[in-house]
C-alpha cells in the first residue's frame, strides 16, 4: 500500500510516519520510483507497536529506537537484548551527587547481594532505585525501607512471568515486541493492579472507620 | 524563617515556592507584616516532599494538589482518602471508544470479581488496566493476559505492604506523606527492581546462549 493509506488504516499522520523513518524506528518503504513507496503489514505492525509503546508504555522515541536496533542485530544473544531493553526503560531521576545517594546505593548492592540477583555493576535500574531510596530519606520516610522484602518478592514474581512470557515468543521477529510489551505496558498493567489490589487492602484495614 | 532562607534552605526558588502557595500546594507563612511572611520547619518538610512528588514521584501540581486537600479535610475517613490518592495516581491514557476497551473492561470486572477485589464501579485504576490490555490485544500480544495472574499475586503482595506501612504511620498529618510516598515512590521502587529481577531471570533462562 501508498503512504496515505497506511495513515488511514493506522491513524498516524503522513507526516509522522516519515517521522518515524527518518528515526529509524519503521523501516523504509519499498521504492517502486524515485518518490513513490510500498509499505505491507510489517509496517502495519511496527506502527501500532510504536504508538503502543509511546501512549500506553510511556517509552521515548530514542528509547525504543535503541531497542529496535538491538533486536536488529543478529550479533546480540537474547540476553544482552533484554539488557539493552530493561536499561533503556528505566526512569532516569537526575540527582546531584550527595551522602544520601551513596548511602542509597550501598542498600542497594546489599539488597542485591541478599537477593542473589545477577546484576550489572553500572545497571541503571540499580541507579534508579537508589535514587528512590535517597528520595524516600529525604522525606523522612526512610522507614518505608521496611517493606522493601515484600516489593524484591512480588518483583521476582513478576520478573519470573515476564520471562516465561518472553521465552514462550522467543522468535527473533517477535522478541521485540514480546521485550518491550512485557516490559512498558507491564509497568503500566502493574500499577493499576497495584492501586486496584491497595483499594482493597485498604477496605479490610480501614473500610468504614473514620 | 523568611522566604529567602526557606528558598535557599531547600534549593527551591522563591517564585516557585509562591507559586506552590498560590496553587493550595504548600500553607501560607504566618504574615508578621503586610509584606512579611515567616515560614517554618513544617513548610520544608511540605517542599521536600513535593519535589520528591514531582521529580521521582513524577506526579502532576494538581494531582498533589488533590491529595493534600483530602488529608486536611478532617471530615474523610482514612480510607477514602487512600482512594483519592490512589485514583489521582493513576497514569491516564486517552483512549477512543471501540470495541478493544469494551471487551478489555469485561476481562478486568472478571479479574476483578474472581479475586474478590473490593473496588468501585468507576475505579481510574480498572480503567488504565483495561487500556493497558486493550494495547495488548491492539500489537497482536493479547497472550500476555496468560501471566495475569502472577502480576495480580504480585500486586496483592505490594499492596499488602503497602497498606501495612500506612498503618504504622497513620497518625493524620502523616497520613498524606505516607499515602503519596507509598503510592508514587513505590512505583518507581517496584520498577527499578523487577528490571533487577528481569536481568537475574534472563541471565537463568538465555545467559550465554546466542
Amino acid at each position: 500500500m501508498r503512504i496515505g493509506e497506511l495513515s488511514r488504516r493506522t491513524g498516524v499522520s503522513v507526516p509522522t510516519i516519515k517521522f518515524y523513518v527518518r528515526e529509524g524506528l519503521l523501516p523504509a518503504g519499498e521504492l517502486t520510483s524515485p518518490n513513490q513507496a510500498l509499505y505491507g503489514e510489517t509496517h502495519m505492525q511496527r506502527l501500532r507497536l510504536i504508538r503502543a509503546l509511546l501512549d500506553v508504555g510511556g517509552l521515548s522515541v530514542a528509547a525504543i529506537r535503541d531497542v529496535i536496533v538491538a533486536v536488529d542485530d543478529p550479533e546480540k544473544s537474547v540476553h544482552k537484548v533484554l539488557g539493552v531493553a530493561a536499561n533503556r526503560m528505566v526512569p532516569r531521576y537526575e540527582r546531584e551527587p550527595d551522602d544520601g545517594i551513596e548511602e542509597a546505593r550501598k542498600k542497594v548492592a546489599d539488597l542485591v547481594a541478599a537477593r542473589g540477583w545477577h546484576a550489572y555493576p553500572d545497571n541503571p535500574a540499580a541507579e534508579a532505585l537508589a535514587a528512590a531510596l535517597a528520595a524516600l530519606e529525604d522525606v523522612g520516610h526512610g522507614s518505608f525501607a521496611e517493606v522493601l522484602d515484600a516489593y524484591a518478592d512480588a518483583a521476582e514474581r513478576v520478573a519470573g512471568a515476564d520471562l516465561e512470557y518472553v521465552a514462550r515468543h522467543v522468535a527473533r521477529e517477535e522478541l521485540v515486541e514480546s521485550v518491550v510489551v512485557g516490559t512498558a505496558l507491564g509497568d503500566a498493567i502493574f500499577a493499576a493492579m497495584r492501586r486496584l489490589a491497595q483499594v482493597d487492602a485498604s477496605n479490610r484495614i480501614f473500610g468504614g472507620a473514620t
